[in-house]
């Protein structure tokens, strides 16, 4: 390898602790950033780029609904929150993806993402049961890569590869990325369902969020693009449950806090938006552990006023997760570290010297 | 919280990339120690206390030899690699220590571990297909349980809380914990299966686990201690498919390389012996991944010359496993980072000055 590597010396942001004692720390970079590329708050690297993986799924739905696919195709409001979805697995979500991919007159054996069990465990368990493998269906991309072969039938391309890198659905993904960024794309490396993920510094993903909130400038270039991204958040907002699933981060933070949007990525990835003040974030657990980021997330959103009294109390267990050994003893907890985030006071928090 | 929390700046040791770009890392401190209490290569913190967990099994099982309990019940090689084991709940496992308890007059319910699905995925579905729940047997802690309720009746104490910190078996395993480490123990948490797990500084459980291959001045007060340790050594180097499980890392290393024990704990602990140099290992990723642990352990012995060139190969899926994605393509690797460990030259290293 002839790549310098970083050693980022992010903060230490998440501790878990068994009894009183830390156990195990986990370090975090994150950016706050507003729909103009300005950064609201930042700690760590936020400046080497790093995988989004599944966070960006919002922002991959864009080009299905910007280019006339959905309408044409008849997209529902429940197939575009799948299309934004890391699911897990469940009837509700399968069911959904199957019709969807019927009506296009394509099935299961179409979805490139390749198969894994229900990451939702009942479901899982349900298909061992009853003897049966898991399908395409089940990957918790099937949403997305059913959004990927509606949007390459209407550009009148084949289906089959549309998840290369050099496909036309996947050049104009790359596209959108780099325009809502504001990045030149990095080379980008395979992700866990084949298609191509650009990395991103942190400060452009969370820029990319933001403007999911306000296209602003963008929607000159393309027209449609506020009106998508309004569609995008609504499906999000609407359906929270097919997002995610049952029990998962993202269907009870979004459901619980319904000005809220958020969607996690693999390796300890999180995004979140803010319509209502037009803010997006992006945060990274720099070892990659998706239990440091939930509870990263939860003290950047509570840090900024995002959740209401009502959401915070409802999400407590997500913000502090108790600790349970094997015969059902509380025996830790994983919580944030003392001081983190340390947030910058914003300028209207200065009074204005005389 | 009043206890400062240390923010110790391990150095990067195992990289998580996709593609050539690194997507995650983790640090790692680590201790190579001699019998006697001598520091032979560290980096990292390791003075500040850890929780070893199941990385003590071997330590915790010489109670059950030394004070003639496994003798007076009959306790076999098999059985005592099954006290020192963190197993997969594979029929091969879970048999053994049926027979076990069923010859001590005691069965599955007077295991105080707690239940959960055997870690070995296969036999986890088997019991699914077949309508069946895990049993405490499953756990992976059963083995080291059955030691202990044999220790409970040998020293005539009830088996009934037999995991709790102030019942005889703990406070004597305990005692050896103290004694086999040189520390006065810190206070313990609770463990996975419900027994205190006492923090320690990685020096003192390198010492410790060196002194598991040479007890050296420690056996003048317990005598039985150094024949104690000879029947842990080799029950463990015997039975390796028994200390872990199929497909497991602690049985493939152990059976590719007899001459040397490793024992893995939660939260990213790992310690080894090796018997022929009386050294002791032990290292602990800082964010407790297990992936991470297992890569570091791999560049310790390599890096320590512990493993021949037959053991490199065959382990070679080990030190730097390949990552796939879920259509079964490769996207990644896990590997040492470059220039880690950083071995300081021992002095025999050095030639003498003139």
């Amino acid at each position: 390898m002839s790549e310098p590597e970083p050693d980022p010396q992010d903060p230490v942001a998440v501790l878990v602790r068994r009894g009183e004692r830390v156990e195990s720390r986990h370090r975090v970079a994150y950016a706050v950033a507003d729909a103009g590329g300005g950064l609201i708050q930042q700690q760590g690297d936020i400046r080497t780029a790093v995988f989004p993986r599944s966070a960006v799924k919002p922002l991959q739905a864009l080009a299905l609904v910007e280019s006339g696919a959905a309408e044409r195709f008849g997209v529902s409001e429940r197939e575009l929150a799948l299309a934004c979805a890391s699911h897990g697995g469940e009837a509700m979500h399968t069911e959904i993806v199957a019709a969807w991919l019927a009506r296009l007159g394509l099935g299961p054996s179409d979805l490139e993402c390749g198969v894994h069990a229900p990451s939702h465990a009942a479901t899982a368990e349900s298909l061992i049961a009853a003897g049966e493998t898991p399908s395409p269906l089940h990957n918790n991309c099937s949403g997305k890569h059913a959004g990927m072969l509606t949007l390459a039938l209407h550009l009148g391309a084949p289906t089959a590869g549309y998840s290369q890198a050099d496909h036309p659905v996947q050049q104009r993904i790359s596209a959108d990325l780099a325009a809502m960024s504001g990045t030149r794309l990095a080379p980008a490396a395979i992700d866990g369902c084949g298609i191509p993920t650009h990395p991103l510094p942190l400060a452009s993903l969370a820029t990319a969020v933001a403007r999911l909130t306000d296209p602003g400038a963008l929607a000159a270039d393309a027209p449609g693009r506020a009106a998508a991204c309004a569609r995008i958040r609504a499906a999000m907002t609407r359906h929270p449950e097919l997002v995610a699933g049952s029990g998962r981060a993202c269907s009870l933070i979004m459901a619980a806090a319904p000005k809220v949007l958020v969607k996690t990525g693999a390796e300890g990835v999180y995004v979140a938006a803010l319509p209502d003040r037009k803010l997006g974030l992006a945060l990274k657990v720099g070892d990659g552990a998706s239990r440091a980021a939930v509870v990263a997330l939860m003290g950047l959103l509570t840090g900024l006023g995002a959740l209401d009294r009502g959401a915070v109390a409802a999400l407590a267990e997500l913000a502090a997760p108790l600790l349970r050994n094997h015969a059902g003893r509380a025996v830790g907890r994983i919580e944030r570290a003392p001081g983190w985030p340390c947030f910058v006071p914003a300028p209207s928090d200065h009074p204005q010297q005389a």
